[in-house]
């Protein structure tokens, strides 16, 4: 069989098996991820092993420090990939929830129950442990999952998915339930991106240039999140100290993620002190400043930016600013230039809070709170699959309920239609 | 400007003016609906008058009787026509609503709010009145909408647009909040679909070929139906004149609609019985049988089904029928054949009913109810806007709620993350 046979095969093998999977009830589905996270630490030296190959393959490939690190597999790590794993299993399990139920007046029960989406393709890049994570997240609420990692970690994520679909066959659930694709190529995600028969949904999770080809070759449809280019408004009521330790926190404490700040946008009324004051805070944190020409001339020293920073997701210790007229004004440059992602007002004025609660549509919005509380965990999902910063199907940062949807149930008593 | 740059620009309003959309109270887009049913029956005379130029248009075209009769306007329709945006304007505002609210161990308040999806774009075949219904459901939904009809009714849908667009202005709303493609070419629809900077989502309603070419050429995500082939499962307990009553209801009343029956499944223990009974129930009401070869055993004077037959969408008098081993092959069946929208059991088995319910994962799963209900009104989410059959974002009909989106909002008091 041709690669694009074998990965036909898989994905309708997968749908088959998300029939099996959508039956399944809470305790076996938990039953089953617990013995998945205890199959990766019995077998943790094989999955190490394997894991040496990759890594010998990408020192010869000439794979930077960094990358190589992201790639390497310990006891430590693999103990962690079981650890998240019984997280997922402790989670509430979204399928079978009726969110609403009401009566028409012909006494027809009619209500919305969550089902598993059926089956979700997830396309990654170098860390393994998505390998298990993305599993986990797709097993528990019930989906069939396929699974693409990146090339450098094949040796590892076959190794990984090898143990996990074996404790599928001791409860007697199609294997197909979890498939990795074995192909390197780039033809193995071409060919996994044509399945719209098959898969339900993508979900890429990588840098934007992976993003943005799996967006352009899909015909199924991809839910993603490009980048993260965050805002924070200093509002004229802000407290000053507040307001520094939420921007420090925001930028400096782990520049290189999505939900770290961009873009800083401070009300004319405080720029004369405000400035002055914050300029001197991130400098002693070594962020450079790109400042518009009115925070410049209460703050020399910074770079000019130019209306290219309004739009970069720098993901260093870089930081744009601008001194705006007030509320209207921010929320205008944050309609024009944002990504969709995360953005935070410090504000004193119940009603300013209020109104950039309501009228800045990011997937996450925020009062008073740093950026980088932006993500499913910090925010209460549990688990996350990832971020979509499209509005459709989820929006902002998504859990166990986002690879779910509902179905009308009716019930009835012999009703007809008149 | 070429079609293109005009395409480009109408799309590029849109966005802008689905912020000041996105902000309008409930109150002032419900005055927004009254005036603009009101400026309809007002105007009635003048749309009647371009109706008119559709209509000799489409005879010299040789458009068959029933589609003039579709694109027919007079004095009635258009009351009709703002009775139904009344009534939108009387539905909940879904924008603005809180779904849930809670407290993270860090007293950060985390919630989730409705807002409108954006800009939605509705493509659209002959009858005009989608003008103004699908314009009501998107601007009361806070969303700016991009319209494109059908070249048949250019005239009528620019002289109803005109008329809506109208009464934007008189309440500051920018123009742009509701716009139509002038174009007739196909172009209108290509260049249109290419907007996936500015419009958030598109809707087609229309037959099969329209939402093929959609999809198919659209780099905006497409919510959409193909067709409905819905099924009715005869249980072993089912009551032989509830099945009837809703057999013949699902299939006579309108044949031609998506929700109408188009295969019966019948429960191999009854079928002796139910298969000559429910025959001549069909037979009497002109309906043409293609059962398999044991239901036809039963009643062989029935076409003999082929494979396709399983397949059908006939919108017309004909009927799919088979007789299975048991509620499993039934589910099997449907899974197989069904095209994810309306499948409904007879039963009076309460576990049969439930294991229905729960392992058929159609868009609307019933338990003694005819698959006519399947219909957004009749569910009680008053106008629908379409029907989805796939599984993203809607799943269903769908409703004022389907064209919103949630994001979250945070309120803190200075929280940084550790």
């Amino acid at each position: 069989m041709s690669v694009a046979e074998q990965i036909r095969t898989i994905a309708a093998e997968a749908r088959q098996a998300s029939f099996a999977m959508a039956k399944l009830s809470s305790a076996v589905k938990n039953e089953l991820l617990l013995d998945m996270a205890q199959g990766l630490v019995n077998n943790a030296e094989e999955i190490i092993a394997e894991n040496k190959k990759d890594l010998a393959a990408g020192k010869e490939r000439g794979l930077s420090s960094a990358m190589l690190d992201r790639l390497m597999l310990n006891e430590a790590r693999i103990k962690g990939m079981a650890d998240a794993i019984r997280e997922v299993a402790a989670l509430p399990d979204p399928v079978g929830e009726v969110t609403g139920m009401w009566k028409r007046p012909n006494d027809l029960m009619v209500g919305k129950m969550r089902i598993p989406l059926g089956v979700i393709g997830i396309i990654y890049e170098s860390r393994p442990n998505v390998t298990s994570d993305a599993a986990a997240l797709c097993l528990k609420s019930g989906n069939a999952v396929v699974l693409r990692g990146g090339s450098e970690a094949i040796h590892s994520n076959l190794a990984i998915a090898t143990v996990l679909k074996g404790e599928l066959a001791k409860r007697n659930i199609p294997a197909a339930a979890l498939s990795l694709i074995p192909f390197t190529e780039r033809e193995g995600v071409t060919e996994m991106l044509k399945q719209e028969e098959f898969i339900d949904v993508i979900i890429p999770r990588g840098g934007e240039s992976l993003i943005r080809f799996v967006v352009e070759n899909s015909k199924i449809p991809v839910i993603k999140h490009y980048k993260g280019v965050c805002h924070i408004f200093v509002d004229a009521s802000a407290d000053f100290e507040m307001a520094r330790e939420i921007i420090i926190n925001a930028k400096v404490q782990r520049p290189g993620v999505c939900n770290a700040l961009e873009t800083l946008l401070i009300h004319k009324d405080i720029a004369e002190s405000f400035v002055p004051f914050i300029y001197e805070a991130l400098d002693a944190q070594k962020v450079e400043i790109r400042g518009d020409e009115t925070f410049r001339s209460f703050a020399p020293q910074a770079v000019p930016a130019t209306e290219e920073d309004w739009y970069a997701e720098y993901l260093e210790l870089i930081l744009a600013a601008r001194v705006v007229d007030g509320l209207d004004a921010a929320i205008d440059h944050i309609n024009r230039y944002c990504s969709l992602h995360t953005e935070s007002i410090i504000t004193g004025d119940y009603g300013n809070a209020q109104r950039f609660i309501r009228e800045v549509n990011s997937g996450v919005v925020m009062v008073n709170a740093s950026t980088r509380f932006s993500d499913g965990n910090q925010l209460g999902l549990g688990a996350e699959i990832g971020i979509s910063t499209t509005k459709l199907h989820s929006f902002g940062p998504m859990g166990l309920t986002d690879l779910t949807t509902t179905k009308f149930i009716v019930y009835g008593a012999g009703q007809v239609r008149p």
